[in-house]
């Protein structure tokens, strides 16, 4: 089948056709500040709808939004001594409040006499400053727990970006939870990782695999990270989500202690848990294809496009007015394109860019047989479908390719989940086929970065109920209790 | 009646008692960032209440949503000169992107290896950054209009601050229109302005007038400033939504040219147009008295409280239960509060301090009788209703009690607008008796300046639909064909 030839083909280079698809189907572009984007309309509408989802599961679980400020003191960073050193190498620091004329004429300069006392960091995570802020709303037991979600923005000062993977700015939102105790805290840190797993794989189509981060790879300030990890075409690993139980790391750094049912004082628990536009990112890489865009049906903000052919007549608007009557009454968003300005082919490549799931095309003779044809996305075919009963069709069509992108990338994962044994199937498996690793590791930090180190492959995560199963380190042939996955990520 | 006594009495302090209602009801609080506030749960579910009427209304007239980034180069600031100078006195300035150890042990310090090129501004609004986007957007007029929304933080360092009012960093959205002709930009510009009053009135039940800005109140880089006015209880007047007619400025600094259907090349004309976490301040200072907040039915996110007298037991649960489901099947949100720690008294008090409308106070001598009390935020009146048809009743109360709220604040603001023919006159008003204050003016921004030196009273706006009529001005008896609007302000 014929390809779109405004993007370069995965084959010939994923990188290109991915950065091709952003910009072509008008989901994002470069900004004139270095590593920041600007999500375009159509992009912001998909994000809008993983926020609204998300955002109904997080209340539906007891959470609540808040917002807390942009910048954090520099102080607080350095109050907790690991989270200092994951973040401090990439922040944006505001050190002064005013601009002024230039007297020697050349436009505006920083003003010198408006240094800040204390320099601010644009927000990397809200940790510190959310607790040092919970200090002054949990006294007692009664205030447990909080639970507390944002949708902001931050700032890691990334080198090497890439649009919706790793941008200096980027949206997300951050939960943040306080406990009475360690065993309810680690209960909402599950809990979180759990939600996120069902969100990519419901409403994303986006399989993934839930697990526990190596000592290595954890949050900085975190005692255990939850993470979900989904597999792009490329066969690289897209860390998707994380959630973090904190310990008491937090309460300790900031003071935070509250008086239990015992009229003790204790320090509280904590998690924080996240996901951003990152999320974009699997999205296009999971499912799309050559010819452009390819969206679940639950994410897409168009989800039937008709086009009439060759142009439209009142015979073909009048039916497809019916159509779409009959489509937004089962909640189905449905556009009718009868710009004449442009031909169906043209439109057909248009919406296959954009990823519409679902196109109708209405042709004279079409109508005088009592059928449409009915283009599905996801596989590209085509066929010819009786007018009568066309809106329950396309709700089961809808539904099917929801299902249908599911299986495909699971089977698309599964074909590219290799159990090895030897350090040289590993590096073999991994350079010429990708994908996820399952291997026998010793369990080291040591062990994980020189892996790292031969091969860039990384410790993506020690699956939840993973089974427990002898064997030895593929790298140090050191006995092992259980198999972890590896991958070159991005 | 008896008032809450944690808050001071409006007439013994309205500031205090503003800080008090923010605090006590829940709403913000201050962070630790100088100028910057924490906006909390309660606070923060008002807010998504108004975001996502707005939201609505924005999409119906066919805008979406974008996002673009948060910092902005320091020379896209100076390419307008009015935006410029408006603007560059109070920006938070960020000039380096990374902290290192202190060689001399003392914490982080900023790395002075890490200064940047060109220092970045974070947006406290963003023309200058979204024509310059909009340069690779636009090229005929086929992409126009454009018509762009995005929800977004904004930070302008203010030196004084109140919360809501005036802060550092507040929570916004900014519109910002491309045309291809002048009347379509002024079109969409009032098109604006009358969105914003309309959700004011019937949302927040806060009368506005919607106006015009004088040359010297005009935001840094428009043509025209359209403005919608309210007035709080103190009678200070609040500028509450401001919609920019921006002419062809942005789009010659920032170089946006189109195609016009004459094939001829013209620059683009412009809007913008934003309301903010300040309709927060607005909506409290209209309506809230000196038991607390007092909120329109529309905007609370808990419509209904259910209170047991003197506490739950099964009969009473059982009602309360049945009358929740039939409210939730109206669409009310609905609380039963069978917490036995408080008492009644209290728990009314804690109510009426976070402003929800209708309380029901069900007893056991109640259900005897076939009633329950009803109790009303607004007027704090109680009246027993028979549990037959109760929730028609309060279906019906909260429309009443919108209803009551913006009849209660145009009444005032009625009682509050005077018109005043002497210069004498103008200054015993203000003083006295404050408010709104109709005079006649000679259009002069040095008359407007020299009055706002002698009594700090600001010209607010020049109504829209502004009766014509001859007179003299109130300060230099100068010719004058309208009357316009002065008042002290927010």
């Amino acid at each position: 089948m014929a390809t779109n030839k405004e993007i370069t083909n995965r084959s010939e280079g994923y990188s290109e056709w991915y950065n091709n698809i952003v910009k072509k189907a008008g989901l994002a572009s470069h900004s004139a500040v270095r590593g920041c984007m600007v999500i375009k309309p159509y992009g912001f509408a998909i994000w809008e709808k993983m926020q609204a989802q998300l955002d109904k599961m997080f209340k539906e679980t007891g959470h609540q939004n808040a917002y807390f400020p942009l910048f954090i003191p520099k102080s607080f960073l350095s109050k907790e001594a690991e989270h200092v050193e994951g973040f401090a190498k990439e922040c944006a620091v505001v050190t002064h409040h005013r601009l002024m004329n230039d007297p020697n004429g050349s436009g505006v300069i920083v003003d010198p006499d408006a240094k800040l006392e204390e320099e601010l960091i644009v927000r990397p995570t809200s940790e510190t400053i959310i607790w040092n802020t919970y200090r002054d709303w949990i006294s007692s037991y009664r205030d447990l727990p909080l639970l507390i979600n944002q949708w902001a923005n931050v700032v890691r000062w990334e080198l090497r970006t890439r649009m919706f993977l790793r941008t200096a700015e980027f949206l997300w939102q951050e939960g943040h939870t306080a406990h009475a105790t360690k065993e309810e805290a680690i209960e909402e840190t599950i809990q979180m990782i759990n939600i996120y797993a069902q969100f990519a794989e419901e409403w994303m189509a986006v399989p993934v695999i839930k697990g526990v981060k190596s000592a290595n790879e954890r949050f900085a300030g975190a005692e255990d990270t939850y993470t979900i990890e989904a597999l792009m075409q490329d066969g690289k690993a897209l860390q998707s989500g994380t959630s973090h139980f904190l310990g008491q790391n937090f309460a300790k750094a900031f003071d935070v202690k509250f008086l239990n049912q015992g009229n003790k004082e204790e320090y509280v628990w904590a998690t924080s848990w996240g996901v951003s536009t990152r999320l974009m990112g699997a999205l296009i890489m999971t499912h799309s294809d050559d010819n452009g865009l390819v969206l679940p049906p639950k994410l897409a903000p168009l989800q039937v496009v008709i086009v009439p052919i060759p142009k439209a007549n009142g015979a073909i608007t009048e039916v497809a007015e019916e159509i779409m009557a009959e489509l937004k009454a089962k909640g189905i968003t449905v556009k009718y394109d009868s710009d004449k300005k442009n031909r169906p082919g043209f439109k057909f490549a248009e919406y296959e860019m954009k990823g519409v799931p679902v196109r109708l095309g209405i042709g004279k003779r079409d109508l005088a047989n009592g059928v449409v044809e009915v283009a599905r996305r996801d596989n590209l075919t085509k066929e010819n479908v009786p007018l009568e009963g066309i809106a329950d069709h396309i709700e089961n069509l809808l539904n099917d390719i929801q299902d249908n992108l599911l299986n495909r990338s699971k089977q698309y994962r599964s074909e590219h989940t290799t159990k090895v044994d030897s350090w040289e199937e590993f590096q073999s498996v991994l350079e010429e086929k990708g994908g996820f690793i399952s291997a026998h590791w010793d369990g080291t930090t040591e062990t994980e970065l020189k892996i790292k180190e031969a091969t860039r492959a990384t410790l993506r995560c020690i699956p939840m109920d993973n089974e427990q199963e002898e064997g030895k380190c593929v790298l140090t042939g050191k006995p092992s209790k259980q198999r972890v996955l590896f991958a070159k990520a991005y």
